[in-house]
């Protein structure tokens, strides 16, 4: 049971939304810009990024809903989403994203853990300055979101055909679009 | 030195913000909400709520902003500041703050660290769930916000003063009014 009384039927972070719909906006706007909007790091790539920090903090909701979006984005292959999650070195990603990932798992532990040779390392593979901060600012977010979602209890369904199929609706319709089913229209937009 | 070319002269999150616009209107928006806008909680609880976080997460710059922001709405009171840093349990503040700052202190920690007797404690001493909510998304939040600041290695200049006179402005015009100084209109609105 969740530590407060949220709307029921809406598992994870969408009950926490449901509640409070002047502070979803916004959280809303900011996982649409980093995960889901243009950018040179692929959707894929940001989801995995999402996923693996998510994981590290255990969070369950955030890394099955972020996988599954990974997923969608990667013509549902679940495997290398898995792989990623546990040991992103020997996975099949690039070099450049291993380096990003570095950075995140940094990022999850204290922002002070990164250093001047992670950040070295992933221009040496390609990154860019944006795609080094949207790394970081990915992994800090994700350091917000999952504390919300377990810092509340919310429930978190064990149903994978569930985050399967919303998986796929975010990865095509985005986050800010996928919301309008729960939250009030002025908030929603 | 930051890890990426930030803007010069703007210290901490400024410098992060005006170097993607697109990011720091949601956030912007969501510290306003969160510790600005109208609510049960006075500016002053919320502050202290977010600069007790950002001085458990080591961060230098956020918690000083933030502790300047707390001081200004409490005429100044800069000892009680430090007092809630260093040793909440004996400061002179509610027995409702208190049981909000464990709440928060187990989030920052990780979500899952936040029990059922914590919640109830809060509830004891007139807590809403409003207010619980708000509790867990400021210190959720917090971890995003110093993972941010430290995670780019921004410039933290050790300069009281500066946070003094700019915490009392932050008090009076809030967090998207003074972002106008260093966003452009479209991103600060």
């Amino acid at each position: 049971m969740a530590h407060i009384q949220l709307p029921e039927g809406l598992p994870g972070i969408r009950g926490a939304m449901a509640f409070r719909p002047a502070t979803a906006r916004p959280l809303n706007d900011l996982v649409e810009i980093l995960l889901h909007a243009p950018n040179s790091l692929t959707p894929a790539e940001r989801e995995l990024i999402a996923t693996y920090v998510s994981s590290e903090n255990d969070c369950y909701y955030c890394q099955t809903i972020h996988g599954a979006v990974a997923a969608a984005s990667l013509n549902g292959d679940e495997a290398l989403v898995k792989q990623v999650k546990h040991d992103f070195h020997n996975a099949a990603i690039s070099e450049k994203l291993k380096a990003l990932l570095v950075i995140a798992g940094k990022v999850q532990r204290g922002g002070k853990h990164v250093t001047t040779e992670d950040v070295a390392a992933a221009r040496t593979h390609g990154a860019t300055d944006i795609e080094i901060h949207d790394t970081v600012l990915i992994a800090a977010a994700f350091c917000m979101f999952n504390r919300y979602v377990d810092g509340l209890a919310t429930t978190q369904p064990r149903d994978e055909a569930m985050y399967r199929e919303r998986g796929k609706w975010i990865a095509r319709d985005g986050y800010v679009n996928v919301s309008k089913e729960y939250l009030p229209a002025e908030a929603a937009r």
